[in-house]
């Protein structure tokens, strides 16, 4: 069957009908539709977009387009987060194992990063040892046994994303709210988590540079979820500055361990509290958010958490060591670093070339087929706007590769210049979308 | 290089650099761009279109995708004659000879029908051992002994077009004013006549169903040509019903001998003496319009245009039989009379809904790869809007395939069902475009 047609009445700025959105979906799928058509047809849904109907039954057939996993014999709650993808983004290492202890199923699906965005894959990848291909049997069994395990996406899972993904990624059509509503929800659908919270990142650094249009997209993920009787709140989280003070694979780990340990920096640690308070929320394990950030809280301060993050570990054959040993993740073969040039107050840096930077480092890939230095990162040793005296030490860069530890710390050099007047730093939470609509800040 | 930049900029709505334009071409010929982001591309152009500028750049590159002809060595003027395609439009073999025995030589590169559009040479390959590949060397002597000569377009002239043409004409992305002018552009100055008059159709038989958008084509292709020093004319003619009274590869062969040889239908001939009249006057053979279309009007009365054509079938290998025999041309070996149902005015049939009945006949192509049947067609008997009796012969559908042609005429018959009331007929030129800017009517 043809594309042809659908991109026409599309062109035209006509609604496409079930049947003609579960044929594209098939042919995608089953590979008998060509990329040409099909990326023609992405551009063509990017400037007309898609109506609400349309998006839902987008968003079923890529669900629907693999497996489809169900959690409903578990004796807990499912729930699930989701970012959009920032800049030292380490939040899902902290907020599954949390929720986890606190009565939720966290059966998370992750990534592997590409371009400035880091992936939840890569970094736990830094822990020696630790696999992330469970087959559906295993990661059932840990998310029985554990309220949380940490997969990568399988082949069988939503394969007409991973098409669509591919072509949107070559050709200018990634930026579309329907198309990425049924990228994210098609895959958390197939996933099975009953409630889902979602980090949208806006600024600089993440793809969402405004409020304005990230509130569009969080409203048509949560309206879409709705369709399909998912319970679904947005955090809309600033990413103009990189998140914590660590960016790159161990590093960030290495943070998040900080982090379930009850200590590492405040802006990690309050996302952490906040996005898993919802997902208890959401999920019904807590009917109250004040109660909800209190548990989440004490379960990072009582050691609960960190305990659970290294039974999850173990079961997944990685191998943490001791916290003054930097928890046995490897060490970078060379650092540099990084000190101001004169006295005055650390911008905030932009997330967007900070996270280039550590790309250049080897912490990401350019392209999908790269691999990545688990040692490669950068550290911060000072937070936004602090003041700084001439020669203090701002920041160090680590990796496996001298020469390009060296470049990195010079781009991060520049960066990083003090500026004269401290900068306001905005709130880490911008607003939230929930049940009760949307509201600026972090009530 | 990728084209990803490119297709970001355009989607931004920006316009695009000789360098940008320059690389899509050159890795649209040498095969390293992928399908996928062509098409993408493509699709954005349809969006965001192209300024003049861009216009004129990426008509150039696509005429200097491969070889260019040169023919300034000629002892006479060159011209070509472009159709935007209809249905019945046999317009270029009258054209061609009658311009040339009047002193322009007509390097006239045709193409093969798609759709319900009809091409040259599918209609010329209905004559006996009329061959159309010419190399550049027998295409060269032949216009410069003849002044005319019938070839399908070569491999080697603007290649790039024919790899867009490919992608467009399968991902919706044909009607899309700068590809349309880069590509007809493109194709005439890799062929090298030094003017060009346009018959732009318009109508339910052609792509460009109004005048309004026809005007804008219209203006696009003669600003694109003046960027090239190359005087250009736009006739715009009605596409409503066929043009004449024979549809299909033989019988249009068969009718444009008529009119070549002083007869036929009043519309093909009137057409045909204002565009070669045209072509005339714009390469300088003739300073008065009225005096050139008195001379094409004679060079078909005094059988001069018919003597030509004729030398150029010899020179192609063609055989031609006596008018009394059909000209030699293939008889079908089926034919069925569609006769009035009941008495009335036979109305002006649907151009697109003849067009795709002969397709089915077996006149045209539904894809590139389908052959077609030379004596398929329908021949129409009466005017349209003329009174006619009950049972009285309207039309005569023929072809290779008795149960092609039996369903042919069924579906004619309900076409030509009389109506009470005549309908109008409008005229056949609409409006013109040239030095004098555009005017309504065949002035």
């Amino acid at each position: 069957m043809s594309l042809l047609p659908s991109i026409l009445a599309k062109r035209e700025g006509r609604a496409l009908d079930e049947t003609q959105i579960r044929a594209f979906v098939t042919g995608v799928t089953d590979g008998s539709l060509p990329d040409y058509q099909i990326s023609a047809f992405l551009m063509t849904i990017f400037f007309r977009g898609m109506d609400r109907g349309e998006t839902v039954m987008l968003t079923r057939a890529v669900a629907e387009s693999g497996a489809v996993l169900d959690w409903s014999d578990l004796d807990r709650p499912t729930a699930d987060k989701h970012s959009t993808g920032g800049v030292g983004d380490k939040l899902s290492l902290v907020v599954a194992p949390l929720a986890a202890v606190l009565g939720v199923a966290v059966p998370m699906l992750s990534g592997r990063g590409l371009g400035f965005t880091g992936g939840t894959l890569d970094k736990l990848e830094a822990i020696p040892g630790l696999r992330t291909r469970l087959d559906h049997a295993a990661f059932r069994r840990q998310v029985s046994a554990l309220g949380c395990a940490f997969v990568g996406q399988s082949e069988d899972l939503a394969p007409a994303d991973r098409r669509l993904y591919a072509l949107r990624d070559v050709t200018g059509t990634i930026e579309s709210t329907p198309l990425i509503v049924s990228s994210i929800l098609g895959k958390k659908l197939a996933a099975g988590p009953r409630s889902l919270v979602i980090d949208l990142k806006v600024g600089r650094g993440a793809f969402m540079p405004d409020l304005a249009a990230a509130k569009a997209l969080g409203r048509a993920l949560r309206e879409t979820a709705a369709a399909f009787d998912r319970p679904c709140s947005v955090i809309f989280s600033a990413m103009d500055a990189p998140l914590g003070r660590a960016v790159g694979n161990g590093p960030e780990v290495a943070e998040a361990l900080a982090v379930l340990a009850g200590r590492g920096p405040a802006g990690v640690r309050d996302l952490s509290v906040e996005l898993a308070a919802e997902m208890l929320r959401l999920a019904g394990a807590s009917s109250d958010r004040e109660a909800a950030r209190a548990a989440a809280a004490a379960a990072l301060d009582d050691g609960r958490a960190l305990a659970r993050f290294g039974e999850v570990v173990d079961a997944q054959g990685g191998r943490l060591g001791e916290p003054a040993a930097g928890w046995g993740l490897p060490a970078p073969a060379h650092r540099r670093a990084v000190t101001a040039a004169a006295a005055g107050h650390l911008p905030a840096p932009d997330a967007g070339r900070v996270g280039w930077l550590a790309v250049e480092l080897g912490a990401g890939r350019r392209m999908a087929e790269d691999g990545v230095d688990p040692t490669a990162g950068i550290v911060f040793r000072r937070d936004w706007g602090e003041r700084v005296a001439a020669g203090e030490e701002l920041a160090v860069v680590e990796g496996c590769d001298a020469a390009r530890v060296e470049r990195a710390a010079e781009g991060l050099a520049r960066i990083l210049a003090p500026r004269p007047e401290p900068e306001p730093a905005p709130p880490l939470v911008l607003a939230r979308l929930d049940e009760h609509g949307f509201r600026l800040g972090p009530v």
